[in-house]
């Protein structure tokens, strides 16, 4: 096992514990309700532990009123000023984020990391390039250094209640830094490339950074960046967690892009089903497929299947054809299909 | 260098070129108008390489028709059926697609093998887990056994014009076995995650998959397989490619999710931007960020940046801060300081 685990809250990151999903919040964080409503949609879409900014005292003082409606682990985002870590600590955060960057009395750290030892929460080293005041010349040195300092500080006072994360806009300079910094320590790693810009573009560089390094067994939670309603950065990390197999749950579609052998209206399929179908949380598995070549093996891996052809269509369960069905019924005959299978499993 | 170096018309795969991004019709072959307007409008969004299926002898007939009207390589997916692969290398198809899979007459593919030497145009090997007609047990091995199967098969009438493909709808199956075929064979690899689903889903696992490979040098040319208007493929494919360095061009957008700490309407910008400025091709990269936390950092990183401040921002020329401005004015200073940018490097 790579990291030593950290609690935070009623959840547990790293040490072999299932991979949390983690956002955070866009709303004033002095804004209670709108705060609060967000969270509790990002809980219900699976969000697992959730950020808020706590730029001012006011915004720290907010953290019980917003904790008390929560179910989730209150992680508070603080940057510059010491005094708002320590108020932040007191008002109860599950989990304090400091920036190397920018909070560099070292004195005010050790005192933090004190306050957060009496209230047994986890401080995240969060070392991010967009903070440095220079763009370092070797980048991935710098972070690693700036992290590793950070945490020497931190240990000198006994503390090590800590998670650690390393993140840039680029995947390359994210990936080597996040390799050489796992070698290095046990402590959990949180990853994200960082400022991954608006929602096509982040769920390609996002998705490459992170899964390479899921793949290569580095992080133990995971946020996608997203210029966007933050339901994209939950949704984002869950399918992806769920696609390398290291968590399961919901809906998986596998359909074929479509070509000129393609005969049904397979993209209206594809997304009425995402639509109908979008509040199951048990995995089910289903292949939408518009053709013979790939269609039958397809099906045969998914729960329920659909394979198209002439103005028509195949029905698969459990790998099964069950029946051949015309275009136009072709939706219903699959949709109750699938919701026959999701009610057989609950 | 992994891949040796395979001409497809004025194109060329492997050997150290510049990985090219390639798509699929979702038009019938034989309705050449819409066939011809598909592929002009994905030309325009920067596809290297068209695939078009041919399920049949009038789809053959009709590649001469769309070639005469397209810039890129027209390459002719075949499947079933022999005949039609020896039609498609009549018609002059730049390449030939063969699956493994469903023709397996030894016969007959090396008869398409010394017609595709005569026309001199290169086979893909396209191997997909979905047209087995039974799961493997070891799906990795049986992968890579029936490629290799294929491609001795070639080799044995002395054909070596290959590029090899091994898609599966799951990432790690088709991690691993691209893996181990990369390490057995010099050919040039088409590398994607097949079915992966529609457009969100698809971009999280097939930017996993493709990523990871591309990082570990595995690739030479890659496909998005998305349920939805194949622009999408195009525009990922080239975005993954930028974000990793193997390609350039186009507009990187570096900017933040936003927090609590934005107090200007930085979605509404980003989108602005991505409207106003999707025609550019040459490489730029801006930075648009909520506040002074990272915003300074990227937007010194960046060619033009804007950093949110109260109700008002700070742009950014060549990393260095040259005007505040109001929130009301952010985006028309911010997009003609782009502009004139982008006409200095014209």
């Amino acid at each position: 096992m790579r990291s030593i685990p950290v609690n935070i809250g009623n959840k547990t990151i790293g040490g072999g514990s299932p991979i949390l999903v983690q956002s955070m919040t866009k709303t004033d964080t002095r804004d209670i309700e709108s705060t609060v409503n967000q969270i509790l949609y990002l809980e219900e879409a699976g969000c697992d532990l959730i950020r808020v900014a706590v730029p001012d005292i006011e915004s720290a003082e907010a953290l019980p009123k917003i904790k008390s409606k929560i179910h989730i682990p209150l992680i508070a985002d603080v940057h510059f000023d010491p005094l708002i870590a320590m108020e932040s600590i007191k008002q109860g955060a599950d989990k304090l984020r400091l920036n190397p960057s920018n909070i560099q009395d070292e004195e005010w750290i050790k005192r933090i990391a004190l306050a957060a030892k009496e209230r047994d929460i986890p401080i995240r080293v969060g070392t991010n390039l967009g903070s440095f005041k220079e763009r370092p010349g070797n980048p991935v040195e710098a972070l690693v250094k700036s992290a590793l300092d950070e945490i020497n500080l931190l240990e000198s006072v006994n503390f090590g209640n800590i998670v650690v994360s390393i993140k840039t806009s680029d995947i390359t300079l994210t990936v080597r830094a996040n390799e050489k910094i796992a070698k290095l320590i046990q402590y959990p790693l949180h990853i994200g490339i960082t400022e991954a810009g608006p929602k096509e573009e982040s769920l390609v560089k996002s998705s490459a950074g992170i899964g390479h390094l899921l793949m290569e067994g580095i992080g133990d939670t995971i946020r996608y960046s997203i210029t966007a309603d933050p339901i994209e950065e939950v949704k984002a990390g869950l399918t992806l967690l769920r696609d390398l197999h290291l968590r399961g749950g919901g809906l998986e579609i596998v359909s074929c892009p479509t070509c000129g052998r393609c005969e049904i209206n397979l993209f209206e399929i594809v997304e009425r089903v995402k639509e109908d179908f979008k509040w199951v949380d048990i995995p089910v598995k289903v292949a939408i497929m518009g053709c013979v070549v790939n269609g039958p093996g397809e099906a045969a891996d998914a729960d329920i299947g659909l394979a198209g052809g002439r103005k028509s269509g195949v029905i698969f369960r459990n790998g099964k054809a069950v029946r051949i069905v015309k275009e136009e019924d072709l939706y219903s005959v699959f949709r109750d299909e699938l919701k026959r299978f999701i009610e057989s499993k609950e």
